[in-house]
């Protein structure tokens, strides 16, 4: 009997593969270009991080976590979201004391026990920045710019932006006991997961589906913003147009995670269906310090690379080929045989890519693989042919052949391919 | 309280990750010119695979693992190794149905409860390649190639290729028992991990650092190759010798897990002391059928990073520093410091890489915030210059500076970065 991979898990295999190496190819290369660098932090942390980091009474950390005991006896959990173990870092390293803005991107593979559905895996992954040690409403902008731009140059089409402002801890305090008031008359009618959401984090019931329609007439949370706030929220607007990003306010915006000071946002696609969020983020001025830091502040973003290949697909959206194989070597007879393993090595080295057969194959079964492998040249030895030094390259577009020295047959090759 | 990253993991940081993203960067360039495709396999497994395909009696799969229950009670390993996993997925995505050999290649991280140590982590890291469904020692040869070839392109030096037969189940078999015999006299000197080895795997004391005294003079498995081993162990020597890959035959080597057959290898390096093992890998005709396939043959190896790091490290190599900031953009005014983030955003989006300050500072610190960043240039705008439309653009190798028409800044850093 065969094993299976483990429910909500992929393989990710050639064919397939060549479309994350291009998303994440892309995604570093903006961070490049925007001045983010890479973090790497651990695939799991101690299960205390998420309970500070994520919040104790979200659903995350309730209900999705893999969580174990480690041979030590320490509990552990797979990361279920890549913001927190990266303050952690921040904090544990001490990337404070640094003179300049933290900018810090990952991508990598994030983990929850979820019901598997169409583009949700219980192994996924993120593309995500964060920037900590600014309060600079740019950078919010900038944050904001970095997910659009990646979006535009992979090519998808009608994202919008929304952003909210959901204010410091004061205002979402004040706004809590409104929008509890608010619900309190509807409380028994709102769904399981809104009645348990009243108290501790009402102002999720506005996000929830089901419960729309009870939320008709809520206040709003932008009625309350204090003038940090409002000042705040007004300049990211401006940075925004200025920049070029087109977006909305969506006062009802709140985002699933507890820590989001001022700046909330998300990207929306078309062509998904209901749930056509495809990433979103926020500022978290209160999380570094949460998680047991020198209190500096912090705004991030972060991207599901599964949710947005779904959308590529659905808007047929093209992924740039892979290169193609150079050449392809067919030797025929003993001697060229063993002589094509050698060239092999001699062209590898020299930077071309070479392939061969190792299956003992005819002669056209070798060509049809040559074809499969997308080559560029065909090259045939005979034991003929080496005994005289020589060696035959087809070019493969055009069925042009010709004859060349064995000596001069790497740089050829180059000359032609580069 | 602040908390730490899990006993035996690492945060790789900006400054150390540049290291790996080469590393990983080789790897891949080096994959593609000998046409080895990248897989991505879950993170996790059923555990069951890896006590099929490690073996339940080696020391990974009795005490290395972490081992959990998920929510559903399945057990669950975190991968240890790479090679079951990929094995799986060739498996239950019936690679074995398409017409080539797959050559698939992985970088990724696996985790193993250990004594953490100079260059050993309970997370780290591996590069490996596998190759199914063809017995010709040529791919032997080439995997090996690979490998040599990955470590001379990174600049390692003093690198060294060792090679063994360790024959097919019948060859093993024979020698187990005599191996057997000529341990028998001493099984009770030997060290604890060697008395269960005598039972178990006694080829494996072979191995051991401890007992080495007692293996003097200890039958080699070459003694007992049948002629099927024979010729290809000597057509994976014929290929490498004429590949220019310098080894030396090893009869002692039979690598940690049980499952090879015929080809084994090892690369050494020097300058890391007595554990000088730097990579390895073979031929596993049985694996694939033992972990419930199609019967296959393959062969593969795997290479640690954390590893050819310190061996980098010790032996002094330098690796070629990360690209420059393109442009560092100075804001002196309210007016100005708004247009700079519009500047910055239509900068990165034609492809430069640009940055400017986000916390206040003086346009002192601002000048040494672009030379940490290694900026080429500085471009200074003030709200008078803003007025005129015009921006100073200074180049930061030479002091030249220049004054240019906002609307051509773009353009005109382009040409001169590219």
């Amino acid at each position: 009997m065969s094993i299976q991979k483990p429910k909500g898990t992929q393989d990710l295999l050639p064919g397939e593969i060549e479309k994350w190496q291009y998303l994440e190819g892309k995604a570093r290369e903006l961070c490049r270009r925007f001045n983010y660098r890479e973090i790497r932090t651990p695939i799991f942390e101690h299960t205390e991080l998420f309970q500070r980091g994520v919040g104790e009474t979200t659903d995350i950390v309730e209900k999705e976590m893999y969580t174990f005991l480690d041979k030590g006896d320490r509990s552990i959990s797979l990361r279920p979201e890549g913001t927190a173990g990266v303050v952690r870092a921040y904090v544990e390293n001490k990337l404070y004391g640094e003179p300049d803005v933290s900018k810090l991107y990952y991508i990598g593979p994030m983990f929850r026990y979820e019901q598997p559905q169409a583009g949700r895996y219980r192994q996924f992954h993120q593309f995500g920045i964060e920037a900590f040690g600014a309060v600079d409403p740019s950078l919010d902008a900038e944050v904001i710019a970095l997910g659009y731009t990646f979006y535009k140059e992979i090519g998808l089409r009608d994202v919008t932006v929304e952003v909210n402002s959901v204010g410091n801890p004061a205002v979402r305090a004040a706004y809590r006991e409104q929008i509890q008031a608010f619900f309190a008359p509807v409380k028994d009618k709102l769904c399981k997961d809104c009645q348990s959401r009243f108290d501790r984090n009402p102002m999720r019931i506005l996000d929830c589906k089901i419960d729309q329609k009870y939320g008709e007439g809520a206040p709003t949370i932008l009625e309350f913003l204090d003038e940090e706030c409002s000042t705040h929220f007004a300049a990211v607007q401006q940075h925004l147009e200025a920049m070029g990003i087109p977006y909305r306010i969506n006062p009802r915006l709140v985002r699933g995670l507890d820590y989001y000071t001022h700046t909330a946002f998300e990207y929306k696609a078309a062509g998904i269906g209901a749930i056509d969020t495809i990433g979103g983020g926020g500022r978290y001025n209160g999380l570094v310090g949460q998680i047991g830091g020198n209190d500096q502040p912090g705004v991030g973003l972060g991207l599901g690379l599964e949710r947005i290949l779904l959308v590529l697909q659905a808007q047929g959206v093209e992924i740039p080929a892979a290169k193609p194989l150079d050449v392809y070597l067919i030797g025929l007879g003993e001697a060229a045989e063993k002589e094509c393993v050698r060239l092999l090595q001699e062209l590898r080295a020299q930077g071309l890519s070479a392939e061969k057969d190792y299956q003992g194959r005819k002669i056209k079964a070798q060509m049809k693989s040559a074809d499969r492998f997308n080559a560029a040249y065909v090259a045939i030895l005979g034991d003929d042919e080496l005994a005289r030094g020589e060696i035959t390259v087809k070019a493969m577009a055009t069925g042009d052949q010709e004859t060349v020295p064995l000596a001069a047959f790497a740089d050829t090759l180059r000359s032609r391919v580069q």
